[in-house]
């Protein structure tokens, strides 16, 4: 199932870097939401490259052409199929690496799998790809937000740099009025000045975005295999140069005590809660009505303009520095594509429990 | 597909912790494999609990009755069938919790989703299921060994003891050597004092499970969503208690830059190899050839017999310690559910890639 | 998925003929649903061997053993696991055929196919394995109940003696009162008299089951590939020994006009009805309401006393008498089964359709 | 899973008749495979509207466009997007239509499935979502050609006339030689005429295919539910207007003998053989060598230009006349979704065997 996501809601994406045209194919929305095409723009224009100083300067308008499943700006319960063309196709750019095995990036694999690809930019293996999942997930977002369903992410860290506390719910709206995703103005402004050195030393850096969605009902997620936080481990992982997964307390709850880490239950205005939340808002593998946050660490971009020895396909030793564009830090453009990822986590296992429901 | 793990190679697994039986059904593990019953013995004692004084004393002797599929001995490529019989179901022990919600275990969600729960011992929640696991994973793992492929995982944290450098593969067999599977000796005396002392608080305390693959064959891995990194995520945090997940480098790439992470490639007696192995053994979502390495954080064992704050179903706040049979480090137990998990993807992934082969 | 059957009903089952036990897997039945158990007794002994007097004279008791997922009587949403013991396991009987290659068994293509097989009593290709889908679906059947859907199969015909006309749905009741399960008695006299005669010539003889479906909601089924015949067909040719499917009109439809075959809609009782039925209660692949019907072909067994021509694994040229116990006319036995794969069509379709509702 | 058909040769397509588009996308194709794209533009005039005196006069190119997956004319292993403008939209045809619930349509059924519905020439229900199919399985076809296997289907009745006698392998050739795909000339001019006849009447007529796979090598298929024959019907049952499939004797086997049906096994020029093939080439649901055949039941098309009585959404009777362009005949045009469906399930099966092989 290498190129579709998600059970009951699906997506199933195609598309090189530097073919004809990237898109897919969404099933599963509920017929009847009306589109906000201006919310899908906005979510593209998150995700796309030249948006900034501190992004690739790789130029693609990134319009999504809708081609069925659309009627009258409604869903209509049919596959949703779209189109987002690659336009900025500098494929010459890539010529010098037709026969390069460039270090930490997917060329060998691909080529020891497959005996063929499609040098252009990273073939299939580019973050190209991720255009089709911003997209299908801005639709996704609506349908969740029928629900009262909100997903946002930010960025926590970039490099050595890291948030100094955790985020309130009520500020992450700042994390969309700086350049690096960031809620924290004086952190963000430090982030970005990290990603400036870095990007003149010829160099890329790493980083983490953290998440939480709320509004997520009891119930969601499924015992043994499909836990809620399986899915969205197996979404997260599934990004390109994502290397780890944490929810809830996390790695930290590796080091403390069952004492320290349960969640004691409690009735609040009516309604059950937890006091704390190392949980992450999953209990057994199913939402328990508390926020659900993790986390998801993003390796440095493998493209850098220093000098790196390598091989070539004859299994000559060569010496290599990028000449292709690309992002000195890739998170703030990933902050849309971890939405969006998450978005078909919730709204999948939210369509799942409907058909679940017990005998009344 | 919440009971059923894989795609080509699956498990599916049924009941509950005290009911009749647990068991499950493989299927896909090719025709022909002749089964070492005497190891799968073997990983269903390193899982029981009651083996070593760290580790829950209920008593089940956790004997594999074996159904269907295998002949004179080998496997038929028709499904396996399995069973388990639950042996010491001291079920009055769980009478006093039939109406009460326990802290950071699934009581409250399994109730909220499915409206009846089998509350015995945590029911369909409780990590009995795991035994499964083992059983199948045991086969599989003998399955992996006719592809020289080898999986294996130890205890590389307990609480606030850690192993104090990464380990050689050649010392990895020291592991089986003592109660809490750690391959440094010292360390592994400190981990076993450190969860006697927490044991003795009436509290549990979590821990960090390392593992590595080595013999996959270059090629395993699909693009986008089912990228190796993604389908062992979705595994891991498939295991009860599990809170992060990490491969190669991990978090610890977040903080890194480009020009220390990437593998640069280089060709060794013949074989394309890189220098380090920052990339885990994947690029791309497939493997390179290299080890495969990663690490799954749990966090403390929820049932402790200190005295906790909480709700019972008619929502009145009470107080709670647990009287039931229970772990004070669940890690140490743990390994073989990791190893036959990650035996379970691996071997998968192996048996797609026959099915994907180029035409030559 | 080739042991497994249905997406959110679903059902996977283990098994050979002689082996220990066959057994199965039931997901996705809501929770707090209450068994009738001795409706699954009912359900069983109408396909058990050794019913009567035309049925194989094979003696099993088939009490299925459940073993999780059913607390104190009800499902709690959690997969059900049970386990039928093979009790008549006359194993001897089939030492003569080890080496032999039946014809229009799959002996042969079980062989070629695993390199390895079970040869007694036809190891997985028996169609013991439908006491699975008979045990099974008898619960599925207790599900469509409580949804007001009844779904009901009978002998319509046995080699050269078919029903001189439609049956009506009120005296469907009928085909239960006879060894053959043919509504019209007179019809079903002249079947058993039939059957009596093939196997008194050491043959045996084929037939047709017909089945309707009542009480399903209008929308079950989906567009294109997964049409609600389509999950029909696949269900029914997935039944040993069956060569044929059609619903509504079927094959005469297609020596028929359109202006024949069209139903046209009318309002009945503030109720849209169709005034014909060729569609057999569904158009476009989804149901409309209407009751949905479908006939399905048996060959005749392919095991007979009569002596062959065959060949044996050696590929000598041998010839061939059956002496195992066989049914001379299966179709009177597979009338629960065809019951029990409809029903997990319906219910899965349904459980589906409640998770794509409009929104509204 | 509705808008994808297979498991590891996947096709998932989107599109409605009159909206821009209609496409999808393929997996699984194995890398390497050269394409010829004439062989792909004969597939589509072949199944495309406007081709004959016999055909609806829709006119559309039906030009493919390819999109990715293919790299200098091969096929790299990544997914294969693809897309087929709509151009002869006359929508306005539709207008007098939007409200009326046509008789053996899927008005009526989609409208109460999802409350919304484009009513432009059927929306998703129109038989134009076959052309990604013809287009999808003309890429199969050339794979399957790689593999000696050859997939061909004919008309074999037309309403009233039918071939005279089972058509040899080496005279099918004779059935694209004329306009209704029937290899016996003389019984093809009858049926042409018979559809002219049909058509002054402003009636349409219903419809056999029979279809042959030759050089499938034994072994593909999967006992129980997966069964070859079970993924065949499945395939054929999923096209529009088909109302039943057999394959092999079918349901002429229900009224013979055991005695007559099975196929003796013999050696022929070291070859294992049946003397006949009452099987259809398959046994215990797997192929066993021989020639796969099978037959495809079509209705009469429901559009036809005669007055009937019908419903509009408001449940007011009405008459109703098409004005639409339509088919008098389906079956010529549907020879090509046939053999394109029948591929698709040879070739994930093909797939699926590589995945299978017994350990040696």
């Amino acid at each position: 199932m290498s190129n579709t996501f998600g059970q009951l809601l699906k997506l199933t994406t195609f598309g090189e870097s530097h073919g004809a045209a990237i898109g897919g194919i969404i099933e599963g929305i509920p017929p009847g939401l009306s589109i906000d095409f201006d919310q899908v723009s906005h979510e593209m224009a998150r995700r796309r490259p030249g948006q900034s100083a501190i992004a690739s300067p790789r130029k693609e308008t990134d319009v999504v052409e809708w081609l069925s499943g659309i009627f009258e700006g409604k869903t209509t319960g049919t596959p949703i199929g779209f189109l987002i063309r690659n336009q900025d196709q500098q494929s010459t750019d890539y010529d010098h690496l037709k026969n390069v095995l460039r270090p930490s990036h997917a060329d060998y694999t691909y080529m020891a799998k497959y005996g063929i690809r499609d040098h252009r930019g990273g073939g299939r293996s580019s973050a190209r790809e991720t255009a089709c999942r911003v997209a299908a997930g801005a639709l996704v977002k609506q349908y969740l937000k029928t629900q009262h369903i909100d997903v946002r992410a930010w960025v926590s860290q970039v490099g050595s740099v890291s948030m100094s506390q955790p985020v309130a719910l009520d500020t992450l709206y700042l994390a969309e009025e700086n350049l690096v995703r960031c809620p924290e103005p004086e952190t963000a402004a430090k982030m970005i000045a990290h990603i400036e050195t870095i990007r003149a030393q010829n160099d890329s850096v790493g980083g983490v975005i953290s998440a939480v969605i709320t509004g997520v009902p009891v119930g969601l997620g499924e015992p043994v295999f499909d836990k809620l936080q399986a899915r969205l481990a197996y979404a997260m992982m599934g990004i390109n140069a994502v290397k780890g997964f944490e929810y809830g307390a996390g790695f930290a709850a590796a080091s403390s005590l069952g004492s320290q880490m349960n969640d004691s239950f409690e009735i609040k205005s009516g309604r059950m809660i937890t006091t704390t939340n190392h949980s992450g808002g999953i209990q057994g593998g199913i939402s328990n009505g508390m926020p659900i946050d993790f986390k998801v660490a993003f390796k440095p971009v493998a493209t850098i303009s220093k000098t790196q020895k390598t091989v070539n396909l004859k299994g000559e030793s060569i010496d290599l520095a990028a000449k292709g564009r690309h992002d000195p830090c890739v998170v703030p453009r990933a902050v849309p594509i971890v939405e969006a990822m998450a978005a078909f986590v919730i709204a999948d296992m939210l369509l799942l429990s409907k058909a679940n429901q017990p005998l009344s």
